[in-house]
């Protein structure tokens, strides 16, 4: 059985929560557990397994697919106060690819069960709703990766406006936004929004309001 | 305004239209026009376009994505009876990414203004769940595209492609530029060009300008 803090972090994770009725709010949260993910863990393998809906309240998940000759392609990561449907993509019919989910760090995760939610997907429209929006998000992470792999040009430019900044204040730290950013390199702030979030993730840079500071100039070059 | 078939086909394709109210229902017919588009044609590009929902009464649609330097890939193809909402995808804030769409046959298309096509899924919540719904259709695709492109051989591409038309159009003649071929399963014309070669020194297949026809499907089939 959960804890209050629990049961209120699944309340405001699951934004359809005032639609459900008494029943379904107390099957959703017996069927609901904590559960220690450590980092370098799978959490979900492909077809076979189809673990529940994951709500993280700490820690990071990486989502992957994986080839028959055991190559892998990031497709996005996730971390807290982040909800996960793919874990459970059996829920959704329509849904018919395989993902590999890992923790990237150390997870304390809220597993519901796929059955159960399942369930409560099929005689709420808002539970179902709230699902297919969430996997909509990350199919927007799919579509971003992607590019990046087939295209591979613009973290290519990033890089360089990154470094040569760098060169002409001969100050690690880029006082800018990312809007002025995207305005340089001819691309869009949300576009290099998410760019820089990767190369933070990857430990190349660190970013805050307004600045950002560039930690790790060689795999930054690597990029090149 | 439409005549009656083809309201007929509107209430058909839109599963929501039951929980419609008679003012939606209204709103949604007389925004509703019918479209011809030729083959080649260029129904929606990228990001500065929002050109609405889009019911394909016949012909076939191709969505890529394309590169800085013109590269195109292939994403997925629908046909007569399907619904295309990445034409309209201002609609669903959640996506954050731009497709193109291309006729790829003549097609008749019923097409609903993105403006109040996204009022009724703001009031409607049977409306935005078909959308998302429509969506993670085409999630699936691009994941089904996107596994075909990084982790499939090349030959196997190919003769998928090939076996795939064969099957759509029911004939053993595929009457397709090697260009074309190319954009399709995201490769390059020379090697389309060397592998069909390939294919056509085996006995699998007879080669003539804008022609492949295929030979020796028993043959290809191995390939796989």
């Amino acid at each position: 059985m959960l804890n209050k803090q629990d049961s209120q972090f699944i309340e405001t994770i699951l934004t359809f929560w005032d639609h459900l009725n008494s029943q379904q709010k107390s099957m959703l949260l017996e069927n609901a557990m904590l559960m220690n993910y450590q980092r370098g863990e799978t959490i979900h393998q492909g077809e076979n397994d189809c673990v529940g809906v994951l709500l993280i309240k700490s820690g990071e998940l990486r989502t992957y697919i994986l080839s028959e000759d055991g190559r892998d392609i990031t497709l996005y990561r996730i971390g807290a106060n982040e909800f996960c449907i793919l874990s459970a993509s059996c829920i959704l019919q329509n849904i018919t690819f395989d993902v590999h989910i890992d923790a990237e760090q150390d997870c304390e995760i809220i597993l519901i069960n796929s059955a159960i939610f399942q369930k409560i997907c099929n005689e709420n429209i808002y539970a179902e709703n709230f699902s297919y929006k969430a996997a909509i998000d990350r199919f927007s992470d799919v579509m971003w990766a992607m590019q990046q792999i087939l295209f591979m040009s613009f973290d290519k430019r990033l890089t360089i406006f990154l470094l040569d900044e760098v060169a002409r204040t001969g100050s690690n730290t880029i006082v800018m936004t990312h809007e002025q950013i995207a305005k340089y390199i001819g691309s869009a702030r949300e576009v290099v929004s998410r760019m820089l979030k990767y190369f933070e993730n990857e430990g190349y840079v660190h970013l805050s309001r307004g600045k950002i500071e560039v930690i790790d100039k060689v795999q930054l070059r690597d990029i090149i």
